[in-house]
Order: C-alpha cells, then structure tokens, then sequence
C-alpha cells in the first residue's frame, strides 16, 4: 500500500485476502480504508467514535488486541489512524456529494476474517497466485475482503462520476462472525439521520450475475461464554471438599438441551466449546462452554437466552459454583422494505453484467446488520440486504473458499445505481 | 378396658394390637395408659405437656388427627384424657418412690403402628386368636404393642413389688416411625434431670431369652417432604407457558443421587412417593416426592440434608416453579454407657428367663430414641437401649410379624432389676 | 330403551349422557344402536369385526372389560348383541338405498365418554334436568354422545326420507379419546370400497349455526405407556443391590424432554402419569409414566416416537431396569378434499339452520379418524371432517360441557344433503 | 554418564531428576540401569520379556513413543539396550548371590515421572543447583528418580558387602502414575518364584529418620479412557440430523455421579478431562473425557467399574453415537504380610539413621505395585510396601517437590538389611 498508484479494487481486495484480521482486530484493515477515505476528505469516525465502546460483544483480551495493532504496525498499516483508534476497530466516515439535498444513505460492509487456517495448495487459487493468508489461523473465508473493496469502490465511483447529490455515510463495521460488532455500531446515533440503508453480502451459493434485492428473516442468535468455577479437591480422598465445577456444567448442558420448545416458531440450542481440565482424580475446578440459542424472532431469541440464563444460573447454585457469562454475540432478525427491494432490483436489472434478479430469499443463518437495519427502520428508514452472486464452488467457511473478483464491480454498480435513484 | 379387672399385660397388648394407631393418632393408647398411671397416682403430662408441638415432624393433616380421635372415642378412650391431649398424643408420667433419695430414672417406650395392612388368615396368630388389626390400614408390625405394655408393666411392678427410691419417668413416645416423635419429645425439659435412661426394643431377629444389653449406632437419617409446584399449559399448543414441575423434580432427582460421597464415612440418598400426576398433554403443575438421607455421623447427616435441601431448591429455580419442602423426620446416632450396658447385662444375667446376653450390637436402621439418648447424655447422664428378644420368624414391618409373648414379663423385669442396681 | 316409541335423537343423546361409557366400554351404546340399526335391515359388522382387534390400542385389562360388559347388561343392553361383541366394542353398520347405483359413502361417529366427573349442581343443564352421568368418573364432555345420535339419525333420515341411491356404511368407532380406537378401525376392510367419506365434531368453539366444511391438519400424536421394573433394596443397608427404576426413569424424562428439535417443522413432547410408589427407604422397584409425542407430520411424529422409544430402552439398560412400552394411543393427520369440502360448504349454506359456513379451519388438537380418512384417501376416495357448531359457554373435557341439542339435527341435515349431492 | 567412574547414587538421582521420563517413556532410565547391571552380572528381561505386551494401560501413541526413544538416544542412552527394549520400557533383573541356597526375593522401584513442569526459581534446589527437568512437561515429582538409585544401589550393595545367600530379582517397573505398569509386570512369569517381596515409597509426608513398615490398604482404581463418536450437524439449520456427542456425555457423566453407593464401603467415581472442542453452532461431533472410580476393595472397584462402563455405554446408545473405551490405568489393593513387617521393623530398627519406626499405615492413595505384591501373595509368598521417610516441605505431584537425599542410603541399607534377614 506504499504504492504512488492506489490498488485496484482487485488488488485491494488480495492485499486484504493476505493480511486477514479476525474480529476486533481489523486494525491494518480499518487504517488503510481510514487513509484513502481521509485523502478523499470523507470525515472520519474511529474506533470508539464508530462503535459504542461498552456494547461490544465478544472482545479478544488486552494481549491479543496488543499483538494484533504490532502486527497491523508491521505491516505498514498507517501510525496515525492506528493513534486514533485506541485499540478499537471500526470505522464509519461520512461525506456530502454535489448540493446535498438529496438523502442520507448508509451502506455497510464488514471486515473480519474468521479464525481458521487457509487451504495452501495450488488447486486454491489465493495459494497459486501468491495472496493466501499469511497470517496461521486467520482467512478471510466468507468474502468480507470483498465487502471491504466494494465499500471503499463505492465512495470512489461517487468521486469519480458522480450522480448524486445526497450524504454517504459508510460503515466499515468490525467483528461480523459471531454477532460481535454490529450491536455496539447500531448503538452510536450515526444512524439516526441515515433515510436509506443498504448492507451487501456476496457469494451466499449464488453465481456471478445473480443479484436478490433482500436477504431477510435471518434467525436470531445470542451466544453466551459460560464459565462455571468450582473448587478442587482430591476425588479419592475428599470428595465433599470440592465444589463441582462439572456436575454444574452437565446439569446445565441437559436442561439446556430441554429448554421447552415455544409455541409461536423456530427455537434453537446448542452447547459447544465444553472445556474441563481437571485430572481425572481432581474435583473439576472449572469448566468453560459456549451456548448459542436462536429463534425465528427476536422475542423467541430472547425466550431462549432468558431461560438458558436462568437454566446455568442455577446449575452452578446446585453445585455452589461461582457464575460468569459474557455475551459473546448477539443477532437479530428484519424484513426488508418493498421500496428498498424495488430500487435494488430495478437498478440491477440495468446492468449488463447482472443475468439474473431475485426479490425476496430467506437467509438461513445469523447476520447482525440485522441490528443497523432495524435501527434505521425504528427511525422511520428503509433498508434492505442486497446478495451480489460469486461464483465459487466450495461454501463459505471451508478452506477453500474465494470470491469470483468480478463480483466487486458488480456490488459497487448495483449499490451505486440504486443510491443514485433513491 | 372396660373391665373391673385390669388387663394383664398380654392381655393389654392384645387389645393395643387389634386397635393400632399410627404415628401422631395414638389417641385411645396414650388415653388408656393415661388412664391406669393415673390411678397410680403418676404425674401426668399430655399432649403439648410431653413433647414440643412445635417440633413435631410428619404430622397428618388437622381431618387425619380428628378422624383418629374420634376412633378413639369410640373404642373407649377415656374423654377427659383425650380432652387433655388437645389433638396432641403422646404421655410422660412420672412418680417417686420410697424416700426419693435415689437417682431419676427414665424409661421410654413407643407407642405408634405402622400404616400397612395385616395378614388375615389363620396361620397368623393374631387373625386365628381374634385380635388382629381392626384398622383397614394400620398394624403392629414393629411390637409397640408390647413395648407400650411393657411400659406400663414397669410401673405395676414398682407399685407392687418396690425396692426402687428414686424417681421414674416414663416416656410414652408417638410416632416412632418415620422418626418424628423423638425429636419433639426430646425438646422439653421432663429429660434435664434424667441420671439414667432407658430404651428398649422386641425382637430385632432375636429368639424369647436373648438380651442385648446395648444397642447402639443407628445410622442418623432425615426424611425430607419435597413439593414442586409449576404451572400447567398444554403441551402441544402452548409448551412454553407452562413451568414444568416435572422437569425441576427429575433433575432434582438425578443430582440428589449423584451428591458427592464423604470422606468421613457413610452417606445414603434415596428417593420415593414420585408422583406427577398431571396427564401426558398438559405440562406438569405439581409433583411430590419424598428424599431420605442417612450418615454415619449426625454431620454426615447434616452434610447430606443440607446439599439435598440445595439441590431441590435451584432445580426449582432452574425451571421456574415453587418449591415447599418440610422435614417429615429426622433421627440422629448414640454409643451407649459402659456402665449402662454392665448394669443391665448383669441384672438380664440374673434372670431365669434370659438365656443369652449380648453387651453391644450395631443398630443397623435408624432409631429416634436417639434423640432422647443424647439428651441425657448430654446433661451428664448415663444411657441405653435394650434389646429383648422375642421370637417370631417373621421380619419386622411384615404383614406376619408378630411377638413371643413371654418377652413382655421378660422386658418388665429386664428393666426394673436393672433400674434397682443404679 | 325399553319404550315402544322409539328415542328422539334428543332423548337418546340423553340417554347416552347418562350413561357415559369410556374407551374400549362402549357396550351398551354399541349394542343399543346394533338393536335399531339390525331392525332397520342394514347389515351389522360388530367387535373383531368392526375393528382390527390386534391393532386396538389403550385396551383395558379385563376385569374392566367385564364389568363394563356386566354395567351394559344391568342397564339394558340387549344380550343378543353384547354376545356378538365378544368384549370387543365397535361397531360398522351398512345399507344401500334405492337402485344402488349411486356411490359408497363412509360416515363415522365416536362413541365413546371421558374419564372424568361431571358437575351435579343446578347451574348444569345434564344434572338440573336429570341426565347427568350416572357412572362416578365417567362423562360425556366431548359430545360423543351427540354424535352417536347423529349416527343413528342420518340412517333414519334415509330410511324415511330417501334421495339416495347408494350404499350407506356407518361406523360408529370406540376409543376415540386417547386415539385408540381410529387405527384398528381403519384397519379393517370397510374402508376399501368407500368413495366419500365424512367425519363430524360437535362444538369445538362453535356457535350452533356455523358449519366448518373442513377441519384439518391435526397434529400427529402417538402416546407410549412406560414401565421401568428394576429391583428393591433396602436403601440404608444395600443401596447397591437394587436395580433403580426411578434413577432410570429420570434419566429418560431428561433426555425426553432433550430430543433434537426438527428443521421440517413443529415437534413436541411430554411425560405425565409419573408414579415410583416406592417408600423412601426401598430403591424403586417399579415407575410408570406415560410420553406424548407430537409433530408437524406423520413423519415429525415418527421421529419422535423413535427418537424416544431410544431413550427409555438405553435410560432402562443404564440402570439394569426392565422396560415394558406399549402404545398407548396414535394419530395421524390429514388434508380434506377440496371437492368435498365445496359439497359440504354448498349442501350447508342450503340450510336455514345454518347461518355461517368456513370452508377450511386447522384443528389445533389430534384426532384419530385421521387414519380412516387416510385409508379412504390412499384408496382413491376423497373425505372432509365437519366442524357442527353447538353452542357451550364451557370447553371441551371440563366438567360443564353440554351440546346445544339443536345441533343434532343440523349434524343430521348437512351430512344427508351432502351425501344426497354426491 | 559417561564417566569412568560410576555415579554415585545421589549424582545418578540427579541425572535422572534432570532428565524424567513419564509413563512408557523410561528409555534413557531403563537403558542406563540395564547397562551398569549387565556389567554386574545381572541377568536382564528387558521390554516385552519384563511386561505383557498385551496388558499394557494408558500406552502413549506411536509417535510419542517413537520421539521418547529418539530422545532417550540423543541424550546418551547405550543404544544396544534401547534395541532390545524395542519400544517397550521396563526390566527385570535378577542375580544369584552366594551358594543360591536362600530364598528369591523381589524388589520393586518404579520409574517414570510425572507429566507436569518443574518450578525454575532459586527457591527450588533442583533448579538452584542445576539439575532440575530439562524436558518441559515432565518432572520427578513424586520421587521414582530416588526409587531408580536405590535399587541400582541394592545391587552395588550385595555384590559389594555380600551377606545374602539366595537370588536378588529387581522390578525397575515403569508407568507407575496412572496405575499403567504395575498389572501387565505382574502378568509375567518373573514373580512366579518370588518367596520375599519388597516395594517402597520414599516422602509420603514422613521426615527423613522415619520408616514405615507397612504401607497397605490402597484404594483399589480404575481409569477409562471415554470417546463419544457421533455426527455433527448445523445446528440452526439441521439439530435433527446430528447424532450430538455431548449430549451422551452429559447425560453419562450425570449418571457415573450417581452410581448407588455400596454397602461394603468406600468407593469413589469422577470425571476429568473432559472435551467438547465443536463450535456452539455445531451438533458435537466428537467428545473425550476419562474416568476414575476407586474401591475400598477389588471388588468395590469392580463394582464401580462395571457400573460406569454400563453407564457410558447406553449414554452412547440413547444418542445415537459410538462410543470408545479403553483401559488408561488400574491397581488393586493388599494387606502386608505380618512376618514382612516385622522383618523390615526389625531392620529398621538396628540402622542408626533411622530415628521412628511405624509398624503399619493405610496408604491413601493408590499403588499398582499391588499388583505384584498380590501375584506374589497368591503363589504363596509374603509381601511389604516400605515407606522410607524424605524430608521435603513441599507435597508429592507439585511444582517444588524435591527428597532429601540422605533418604537413598537410608532405603538401600532398609532393604538389604531386611533381605539378610530373610
């Protein structure tokens, strides 16, 4: 990046393919965008001016936020962004084009890589052309170095052509996997004023060319860390001196599993991550888990958290255990507004290069723009969440995952178009 | 009993047998004992005058007491003796003898039946002989019968044959069974002066002419009431808005069961009387069971009830629902006196009548004299508890149990040669 | 019955309501309509020829059987038929009318009371006027009753009336409560030749007046009797001797209650009727429960009737328990036919009685004449369920259910005119 | 040890102490011991002709093994033993002394270290004086480097002093901790003859001066390795199609915690090292965990662990999974021989190192030279477990565990000294 040339979209989108940053550590990512952003005289709201700093869910320790800033230093992300963020990821920035009469729309992209190791044989094509991820557990294997490109194309096009007269506030947000970032962004007031919202994904099992206006009704998610911390005491020799970490976490985990099933729709639970330590011949000391519940609504989302609180809160008193829970991440779900849905699939259908329109899909899993567009929409906004196709055969969060790079002007176009129509 | 002649002792017991009162009813048998020892010029002291009302435990329900005393009224209990007992039974009577220089003496019987029904054919004594029980579903099945007798037997021979200054108290305790008389009865103040104590006990698979001077560390136990009350829906249009009884008795149950062992020694759990009897479609709003723990130790005891009082209480938590628990009975441990146990190996030694003596024996079941016992003990007294044989080849809380006669005379003299050495 | 005059449809559902007999009890009911039925020529298949007696579920032992037989002989049944029945119930009755040309019609009714008690104060229209339930825990609260009548009034609508020229079959199926009566009744052969088949239900929220041409999609349900036979110990003394039945059992309500949910749709589940009479002191010998299954689909129901049968035969081989299972009861569900739910809707909006007719209505609860619709469909026939509105201010099942006898009659007219259209 | 000039034996306990081995790893320390008494005379079993092959518990994998011997040979073990070896530590080795007229007499040392790091600070004199664990998960810190020395140093001692007339055979047993060498040792023939038996412990909390005797009693135990194997799926999407592991191991560690106690007395379960490593949003694909169970008797253990396997597998089989089990660890228990005890007292006795003799203790813990000792038993020979105190502040298993080095000769001059007597 310490080219005179600015990188392509392609090029941007390889140079974050190999410097992949898992949630909350998107430090080299948001300073690069937060660069060419500033140079093109967006104003820029960082780290803690982007995310309410409180809210966010799931935050890696202080070491690992430590090592992830030297990292990103290292790797030539810019000093002074870096200052500004203060051990925070997350950007929103925010420019007024021509004479400003027109709306105040909001677009969102997300930059996290997930925590998993990359394929590195040359059947891969991010292997074969030298833009693997070098960094051992982290891979951006569900798109979102695509999802930051096209963001920061879209405010170039703008620059570069033109077309609309309105205020664009771009939300890079931090920490998508899992639920993480978008809760504490959805709870600054940079949505308060945003009319008209858009949020994209590409890929989602769908061809290059195929555009659906709205991705909807994704399922509720809340994760919650458990720890359930006992006290050790010899199993053979003073059983009763112990506190029973273990029989606290298994008694917990089957009346999870128990939770009555609700009458209105979709429930879920399920326990992972179940970590007891202790010898064999020790009284478990601790046990760590992780519980995801969802629900077809956010009520029934909340029906199972507030009963899986309850259900660990009194697993550990059974076994006088001390309690800890942490969210660790928390979704939320939306239906996509008609006009929005129009404009996209109006927009698309204008493109060459997009063959195919779809209005409406369900989205089967989590996703927390849920939270930025309900935000918008109690604001009296419409939103919708745009799937841009890319072609790749192998599904997201496999170690072989890669976009088809002619998606990325396709997701600037489409989102470009539509903003210039509403 | 409405004889001119008073009845002999087998002649008594045989009227107790056919007329059996269960714990907390023993109204016609504490009226008519009340009765005689009266005439005897014994002090009396009824009802709430012998035992602590407050601390009664697993008493029946207020229309299960007035039933029972109008039973009595009926089969000839004296009313002014049932007016005195106040819906309480249970009697100490007490009186001194010759210059009352000598020590106190207590002596406690029990008097209650077990709630099971007896056998009615020939080949039991007490159906061929005409005096088996006349109560659908109480019996004699554990010899309070004779004990009761004997109790009064005592008092007849000192009347009668003196050689005895000091004073005897005579402990006529109620419901033996279950272990919810003793603790009350052992809670007023008629034991703070007792020197010396005595219990006893027919049979315990021991023949006519066996005596075991000593015996001695019952297992404490404590019984514990446990009600779980939800809120019922249907299980099939509303799953959710029920509060599951169900689900909070069985995990109860499973971690009741899977308390940790005691380094210090013996522990038992056990649970009974399950019953959910809500139908299969609707979720469960009330389910009742009953828990028994047991320790070696009065701790060992106390460690299990408190960690199953725990349990039951966060798995009503865990699931919503109320939780009522009440203590049905409780009993605790002894070793008997050295100089107990030689007094009345030497006075059994002395009988004709007694074959064999034993000095100690383990106790195996649970026992609430216990509580008598360390109450003297703890005053600075001396105590024991007899065993007096009494053949039968039937177990104890059997439809056939039944008793040798000829122990009652034997368990009479037993006692008062040993109360003439102290 | 023993009038010369025939009952109106009014005073035989009377009669009926007075005498209320349970699943598998219907021998009065069955053999009085068998008597009128057998004087008006139609040909009777009656017992093991009405139903397929292997398939019966939810059978009473047999000395319920007989005193059900020996209660319908006091009361009047008619020996000849009660010989027939053989101890089995149930009864399948046809005719055919005029020249026989037209089509085969199946029209089933259920006969069979509830276990429960019925009000007696004079607020209670059965009790003030004299024909409340003479049977102590048995009552006619799901209007059984008057569909029997129904039955029997639809044969003598044809016999007096005519307008038909097809074959009638009357099915007049027990134990429809619990749905133990559906399957071995579907079971049979009687179905094979129908073309149209219809089903009614009195009531179910509905003022008298409106008609539901359709009520369909009924959960699927199957219930299963569970009995854990392990072995007694004393709980003190050998805790380790037992075989727990209850330790058993509550491993299985746990994980009962546990069963994954399903992605193809709604799946419930619930335990009732837990009984472990053991005394606290004894390891449970012995625990009975029942398990309600239910799903979305015939296919939801089966993978939760398999998922738990798993459960309690591993939750039985954990302890060392011996399982005993047998289906208690089972439905399955349904979609009526569009053709004949516009002749039902048509023949309906023909009555002056009628003022509302719904062509369609989800019924929430479980209904076994599910398996004969099945049967008829799977043959090539096609078959609606019809919702009679007869107004009740108190639900279904409760101690103040009545019917509205106007209802009969409009039951009566729907089903004749629209078998008269078929 | 390449020295000319042998290590003493408090240079040779360091040696080892820098260089510990754990369980099945004993290459360099079974190669050095079987050098210098090759040298000696001894004649050697070594690997599979010292243990069973077959009867072998809590076996590392290939690899751990392969790097444990390839290490053992970088650090200076003489090659040829470790060919002889092949994979398989431990050895036997036996000489005659004398005219071979006295009786055979075993010895056993245990070997291995523990899997734990050692403290690095001054405070600790290991680490101080520069011999603490150069390998970072293993230490000595349960004193068999002392055990090794002493038993080469009962060879040094009779072929240097004499004063025994019979045959010397020494046990150098490895994978004592987890109770995995003791029974495949004593499933070979080399006890068969054995007419005088000898283990020993140094620490055991005593000071240095102290001896024990006899230690006996041990809890008799048992390790099983558990593997539930089931099938993941996404658990939003598809909870249905999984087959979850966890849930099997919940529901198996509910029920291992509730296993009935026994009448006969002590016996013991718990659950460690549990892991459920799938992501929350993951049916469990795969969960391990390792169990102990402990008795006051072989049979007790048994009992537990007949009872556990039978839990485990209907666990796996309620949930659909496979499941695994395998054997980590077991040891028995025994009564020391009063004649043994006496010898030893007597010995003891006559050393003026030794301040305290304490005829018998109950050991705590468990001990698999239990197993020799009762092969031994069985053949009719007699049998001791000598505690030879070590002064240390610092407990057995933990990070500062070091002996006070006085104890080596001390424990040599025990054991000849008993064995002259023999």
């Amino acid at each position: 990046m310490a080219d005179a040339r600015p990188l392509t979209l392609r090029e941007l989108r390889r140079d974050l393919h190999a410097n992949p940053e898992s949630g909350w550590k998107e430090f080299r990512t948001t300073a690069l965008i937060a660069h060419e952003l500033d140079e093109r005289d967006y104003t820029l709201h960082l780290g803690a001016d982007a995310v309410d700093e409180d809210a966010r869910l799931g935050v890696p320790d202080e070491a690992d936020i430590a090592n992830a800033v030297a990292r990103a230093r290292e790797k030539g992300a810019p000093e002074s962004y870096l200052e500004r963020m203060d051990d925070i990821t997350g950007l929103v920035a925010e420019k007024t084009y021509g004479d400003g009469t027109g709306p105040t729309v909001g677009v969102r992209v997300d930059m996290d890589a997930l925590e998993r190791s990359e394929a590195t044989d040359d059947d891969h094509r991010p292997a074969r052309d030298g833009f693997g991820s070098t960094h051992p557990n982290e891979m951006h294997a569900c798109g979102h170095d695509g999802h930051t490109a096209i963001g920061l194309g879209i405010a170039r096009e703008f620059d570069e052509n033109g077309g609309f007269d309105g205020t664009l506030k771009l939300f890079f947000q931090p920490a998508e996997e899992g639920g993480r970032g978008g809760k504490p962004m959805s709870e600054t007031d940079h949505l308060a004023d945003v009319e008209y919202f858009l949020a994209l994904h590409l890929g989602l099992g769908n061809e290059t060319g195929m555009v659906v206006a709205a991705y909807e009704h994704p399922l509720s998610n809340a994760k919650l860390d458990v720890t359930f911390e006992g006290a050790p005491s010899h199993a053979g020799n003073a059983p009763n001196e112990g506190r029973n970490a273990l029989q606290a976490a298994t008694t917990a985990i089957q009346n999870l599993y128990a939770i009555p099933r609700h009458a209105d729709g979709t429930t879920r639970i399920n326990v992972g991550k179940v970590h007891s330590p202790n010898p064999q011949n020790i009284v478990a000391e601790e046990v760590r888990m992780r519980v995801e519940v969802r629900g077809g609504s956010a009520e029934l989302n909340d029906y199972m958290l507030e009963k899986a609180r309850r259900v660990v809160e009194h697993a550990a008193g059974m076994h006088d255990v001390e309690l800890q829970t942490g969210l660790y991440g928390k979704t939320t779900t939306f239906t996509a507004d008609d006009a929005m849905i129009d404009a996209v699939a109006d927009a698309a259908s204008d493109l060459d290069a997009v063959s195919t329109v779809v209005n409406r899909a369900d989205m089967g899993g989590s996703e927390d723009a849920s939270y930025l567009i309900r935000r918008v929409q109690e604001n009296g906004g419409e939103a919708t969440y745009i799937g841009i196709g890319a072609s790749n055969p192998y599904g997201h969060h496999t170690a072989r995952f890669d976009i088809d790079e002619d998606s990325l002007n396709i997701g600037v176009d489409v989102v470009a178009r539509t903003v210039r129509t509403l």
